[in-house]
């Protein structure tokens, strides 16, 4: 194989579109299955969702949600029974109508989102308020047939998600659990890794069509384009109702429950990929990263073997005994440089260059990937790295913070909307609250209500499309 | 609710599918979908599967394999390139041939098992000897109809399993790994479910469809039925070839790579319900258990509240300090005779019983599930508990081998085999090797070869049904 094979061949600049889809091939993050839309995670990629999850995981459970299995198949039947939601999903859904060579009387749908499943088992679950709070996740995938194209962890027909389902006895202790969801995505999103979002609200037009009201945190990405990265929906009693999921409070009287639901996907991964690759490959935040510092011995002969891996045996205990994620790359039949560039592209944090030199110099060269910087470390400081990868951490989010502002404008005119969105971009501007108006925006330039922020209020200005009192300050942008 | 509708109401002995049915709904571990065949784990059914996959996650990772994710839908046309392993499985595929309204050309089948898509990947990743071996696994669910009634963990039309896929230069080594996989799978069963097994190869009668052998691990339930626990195939160049998954050697020639696969399913846990449950409901070996040990704190004011609390806590302390799982049951409105029932019925393998007499006596009650023998334990003992663990652990292994010798056989006399088999056991008799004997065994006993054990060679005695030379000593039962 060439060079060109295995490295990135265009620039983010110039073709981002390329180019992100030559990083998730060439690091082997995931491959395109046989049938259109699917996707195969190879196991760099798998990680990086193994360790996510298990963020996810510790999270969840310290607030006492539990997980749970629930199966992929739902009769047509139960899907049409919130019929608002069904109709949002019917485009999408994959139907399954035979079992073998015997037709399958009511037609069973590949789950697209599981509501209407997990509500009818609560129902039989929920008796009392002695039952109440009852917080449960799955960890699953989901279906929707794509018609677009594919692009890997971003629009794909089946993906891997979690979704979280809760039930509590009264509205403000599930419009509470609502937010706490959106703020455990908001900060494992921003803390590890290491992208910046802005939460609030969604309009009525945008939110999830079976819920009172949908949060959502959405990010900007380096081509000016919106990423929705998490919602948290307050369902009231849309489903409750229908499903009878029911409980006889303390005073022995039944109460129809307050219910909440709540996805992430891989797009989280997707998202990360954008927002810190570069030219030369990924680059992983530290906390999100499946090895976090990547050791290659140098040598050229046996002397200095010899002299070169008992110290690098040394660097991975200490690095291990600091509980950091560590690789050695003694592949034989390959350069240095071969492997430099190899660890690049899989954008391992930091890695390690150690040769007969360096341990004349009692140091080793540090190379941090994201801003590919090199330093020296004397041996006795070793234990540094934990700091450095901290300080990496902090660094990746704070330069994502400063491309979001970039990019980031606070409008009210009209026409200066539509010649700034074709460069992309997020826009905060007054809107009247008309889903009108909301409409002919997006069909005029192709931007949707993304957000609409948290606080953001009457501001006493002028709706920038109808020029009518504004009653919120959203932003506007063309997604993906 | 009365005391009938919460514990179990059949003795093991009496009905064991009822019991053991009552136990998966009643010990809220798993409960019924609204899709005939399938079923929902709860959240105290999910723990065990979790911690299960963990301990197997971690061996399989030392074994250098690692994880993946591979789509659930199969093109009709790749499932059909194998086309002994198609026929295996088409009456059992679930077929979607619509998305929303459109028909799908190629109808796509909801993985029964994912060789046919693993290889089509593996045949693009693989190109040098560099590449292998490549060891992956998927943890994800198979689907398969089932005609017959629907049986929690044992008998569902979709279940969890892994599978694990990897490849090989050379067929010893592929060999090997078949062999290593078994050895993982039965040290856990054993060491971890406190299950014994018996490993071997299954006959080509009932092995894999698409391997070239099969070795298997089976275990005898306590009502005298065979159920496999897990299997691991040498594929050989069955799918190698077809699939075209090949490699250059070092000498640059091409040749077809060496296979193999395995998978455990969820299977595990049905047979550790019923292997250590018993009258009063379910009993989870310590090291699968999700909570090992549970405090019930005893008082009736406020006096002994603040007397008994503090003390617990403490123990608390102690216990998690040694990473034993342990939760207090600090439920007012509930007595200390329905908590102990209660967590009797879901199997946790310690529970502390602490009330103001105890704290005047320094020590705590010590109820053992397994056994339900109650002894004293003295406050400054605590750290003990940690031992006591570790002594049922190895006690229930014990008591469940004593089980499954009670209902183990060597014979030879066919005739004296039909009279026993119908009180069900494991019969070691030997056979001449040719499948006819087998079928005309399975149609007139209902028994199949379960396993051939590692090691049961010619034995220089006659086939039990043909009176022939035997080649091998089989283990004959009804299965599940």
């Amino acid at each position: 194989m060439t060079k060109e094979d295995i490295g990135i061949t265009v620039s983010k600049k110039e073709d981002f579109s390329e180019w992100y889809t030559q990083i998730v091939l060439k690091a082997k993050l995931a491959d395109y299955a046989p049938v259109k839309g699917l996707i195969v995670l190879r196991p760099d990629g798998y990680s990086i969702w193994e360790l996510l999850t298990s963020i996810f995981d510790k999270k969840f459970a310290n607030n006492g949600i539990r997980n749970g299995f629930l199966p992929i198949l739902i009769p047509e039947s139960l899907l049409r029974k919130e019929q608002k939601h069904f109709v949002g999903f019917n485009l999408e859904v994959f139907w399954v109508t035979h079992s073998g060579d015997n037709e399958i009387g009511d037609r069973l749908a590949l789950r697209p989102t599981s509501e209407t499943l997990a509500y009818t088992m609560y129902s039989k679950w929920i008796q009392s308020w002695r039952d109440l709070p009852l917080k449960m996740n799955f960890w699953n995938s989901a279906l929707r047939a794509e018609i677009k194209g594919t692009k890997p962890f971003l629009r794909t027909s089946e993906f891997l998600w979690q979704e979280g389902h809760t039930v509590h006895a009264t509205r403000e202790e599930a419009e509470e659990e609502v937010m706490k969801i959106l703020e455990i995505y908001k900060n494992t999103v921003e803390e590890e890794l290491a992208i910046p979002v802005i939460t609030g609200n969604k309009s009525e037009k945008e939110k999830f069509v079976g819920a009172v009201y949908t949060t959502t945190m959405e990010s900007i990405m380096p081509d000016g384009k919106a990423l929705q990265m998490g919602t948290s929906h307050f369902l009231g009693q849309n489903f409750s109702k229908p499903f009878e999921v029911k409980f006889a409070d303390k005073d022995n009287v039944e109460h129809f429950a307050w219910q909440t639901s709540w996805g992430v996907s891989w797009r989280l991964i997707g998202a990360m990929i954008m927002i810190h690759g570069d030219d030369q490959g990924l680059v992983l935040p530290p906390k999100i990263a499946p090895t976090q510092v990547v050791i290659v011995p140098i040598y050229k002969n046996d002397d200095g073997k010899d002299k070169v891996l008992p110290k690098v045996e040394e660097i991975r205990k200490i690095l291990e005994s600091k509980e950091i994620r560590v690789h050695v790359d003694d592949r034989r039949e390959l350069s240095p440089g071969y492997k430099f560039n190899d660890w690049e592209l899989k954008g391992v944090p930091v890695r390690i260059e150690i040769g007969p030199k360096d341990i004349e110099k009692q140091s080793v060269v540090i190379a941090k990937r994201y801003n590919r910087e090199k330093s020296s470390l004397g041996f006795t400081e070793i234990e540094k790295i934990s700091t450095i990868l901290d300080e990496i951490q902090i660094a990746m989010l704070k330069t994502a913070r400063e491309q979001a502002n970039v990019n980031s404008y606070v409008i009210s005119d009209y026409n200066e909307f539509k010649s700034k969105i074709e460069k992309g971009g997020f826009f905060s501007a007054p809107w009247c609250g008309k889903a009108e108006c909301e409409e002919k925006i997006k069909e005029e330039t192709g931007a949707d209500i993304r957000v609409i922020p948290f606080g953001s209020g009457n501001t006493n200005e002028k709706c920038m499309y109808c020029q009518e009192q504004s009653i919120s300050v959203p932003i506007f942008a063309r997604g993906y």
